[in-house]
């Protein structure tokens, strides 16, 4: 019996490269339901093409554009219920979560108290609500599969293994565009340069969250969730090829690595076909290619961003929604060319000293804490035109 | 309840790491027998040292040397029916087969009707008699787990995987001493230079296997019978460093890779305790370290060796036996200094031409294979010394 598939946040890139998973192998995949927030003409396009059974839009205008467009027996839902219905609809057994930020919450708890298995590619999911998400999953006997290739890589390392076994997680990062600049260069990092990175020709937010490696961090935060590992046992080695996409060290002093071309169909496949591994053949490393791997060790002075998300993580409570959201809102900023590129961490660390977090926060407490440090650092944006922002 | 061992090959390297191993974790692992070729006094010491129940001793002169230095409760067997009984007692569990060369084959069989766990570390068992030793063990529902670091390697990455989603198995190899010459500069290759190997201080055999790659070759044919992949799909790639102990390719492109120190007490303790993990403190890899892993294509020009073996491998039969058995005394002449060292290739290959061989042969067709290859060789020797071998 076919994979009955939900895609929230189907327009973006995720979603894009998991509808061409699911039409690889029909015989394993079925779509039921697409869901994305405001892309009205992408949807139109997904829906000609795909034919799912379900649409929901979470923005009401972007929903009417689709209605026109689309064959009038495909209802088209709206809002975060609309979200949530295509997430819980009873044929439904597979949700892939993908919906950027905080609107991606909401549906995939809501997938995960109907029993659906999860792939999981929303970070605010976890960094913000780890604590929420992991035990509904827990209590409601629900696999949650990463699809970020790093996590995805981890859980590939951990599979057939028993996890008190093993002693470190060791995520590898790209180091990101500047990953050769000095502090001192990296006062007057442009937009420009840091958008342009070699490895992946990937969004602008989490270009610059590579240049930070503020990625990093919420992927720590992460797989401190998903894995159920203290941050003690929680590493980062930069890696600039991206070949190795993450490792798992044991006690006896093994590590297994998942390695393979960076390509995103890789870790999505595998989170919809586990514990199967389906063909993908252009997805083939040629060895010969792989002249060389460099590793280096993490300089937390260079990347102070991961040293406030290991603090935030560690804390708890509120503390990681709120360096998400300085975060997102700083490298928004960044991006507008209202601050510099090394102000994006003085927000963020000026964001987690000033905040007063609440511990295990329910999602009303993690959506009151996410708007606090969004607008702090809108604040501090305004102080800085005055100067320094601390 | 403890795994109940018996070591046949304990005085050599694997033999002695094995013990060590052992001493570190009483609860896990209890030795009952011993068993060796010649060395008295390493068999002595080791007696002493580590208490075993019984002693086998393959030559009768080493075995009166060891009754008179140890507790005379503690019987000395002798002969291939010593090591015979010593791997096949009723309390005996698991058996570590480190005896080189194919003495280790008649014990080894033995232990396998007998029931007992093998942990593999003789290369002949695999390379002569692969086809008798996997059928025994599929017979009598024996598991047979590698010592040797890269199948132990293979072994790990295809651990809680299916292995008909395996497309390739990927040996990695040091590439030996003379890596980095030519095949000009190889014609004077010596043995002084050839014994100076980077990484492990090895035995002078395996260090010129792993200059001549031949040590890949029997590798390969081990790699086509423990794990039951076609040649085709067993691949060798050149890691300098010997970090990656080897890798398993997966039909959606993935790559499992397990690495670490280079320290046979990996390999040897991960066999005995398998499926568990036990602490090896002192072999955890830092990755500062580890900054940087290079790769490269197998030249088959460069190493002829390899393309012996796959060629031996694919025909099957008596083929191996006679590449292993050709190649062992090419090696000991070369080492004595009476042939070059590209002689010992030309040693291999005309053998593999000359003979005629049997398919699936018994264990008798097999040793009269093999002293039928090593007497050609010995005959072509002496015919070099008024030119060349072919």
């Amino acid at each position: 019996m076919p994979e009955q598939i939900t895609i929230l946040g189907s327009t973006g890139s995720i979603g894009q490269s998991t509808l061409e998973v699911i039409k690889k192998h029909p015989e394993k995949f079925e779509l039921v339901a697409l869901g994305a927030g405001t892309n009205a003409s992408e949807m139109i396009k997904q829906v000609k093409e795909h034919r799912p059974k379900f649409v929901a839009m979470a923005s009401e205008e972007a929903a009417e554009q689709v209605r026109k467009e689309i064959p009038s027996q495909i209802p088209v839902l709206t809002g975060e219920e609309g979200l949530k219905e295509i997430a819980t609809l009873e044929e439904v057994t597979y949700v892939v979560s993908a919906i950027v930020g905080s609107k991606g919450l909401p549906p995939t708890l809501a997938a995960i108290r109907a029993g659906k298995t999860i792939g999981l590619a929303n970070k605010e999911t976890l960094v913000t609500a780890g604590h929420l998400v992991m035990e509904e999953a827990r209590k409601n006997q629900v696999s949650i599969v990463p699809i970020d290739s790093e996590h995805s890589a981890i859980f590939q390392c951990l599979n057939g293994e028993n996890k008190k076994e093993a002693t470190r997680l060791i995520l590898t990062a790209s180091g990101g565009s500047f990953r050769d600049w000095s502090r001192d260069q990296l006062k007057d990092a442009t937009v420009e340069t840091a958008l342009n990175h070699p490895n992946f020709s990937m969004g602008p937010k989490i270009t610059i969250d590579s240049a930070t490696m503020m990625n990093k961090g919420l992927e720590i935060i992460e797989a401190h969730w998903l894995f159920g590992f203290p941050y003690e046992q929680i590493d980062v080695v930069i890696h600039p090829q991206q070949i190795i996409h993450s490792m798992v060290e044991y006690r006896d002093g093994s590590i297994m690595a998942q390695l393979g071309i960076p390509d995103m169909r890789v870790p999505i496949q595998y989170a919809l076909s586990y514990p199967q591994r389906l063909t993908l053949d252009e997805m083939k490393l040629d060895l010969s290619e792989m002249s060389r791997l460099d590793f280096r060790v993490v300089d937390v002075e260079r990347y102070p961003c991961v040293h406030l998300a290991y603090e935030a993580g560690r804390k708890g409570g509120t503390y990681p929604t709120v360096l998400n959201a300085a975060n997102e809102e700083a490298v928004a900023l960044f991006l507008n060319g209202q601050i510099k590129f090394l102000e994006i961490e003085e927000c963020v660390e000026e964001a987690l000293n000033q905040h007063v977090a609440v511990q295990a926060p329910s999602l009303e407490e993690i959506e009151l804490a996410d708007q606090w440090a969004r607008e702090l650092v809108m604040n501090l944006a305004n102080a800085s035109r005055s100067g320094k922002i601390r």
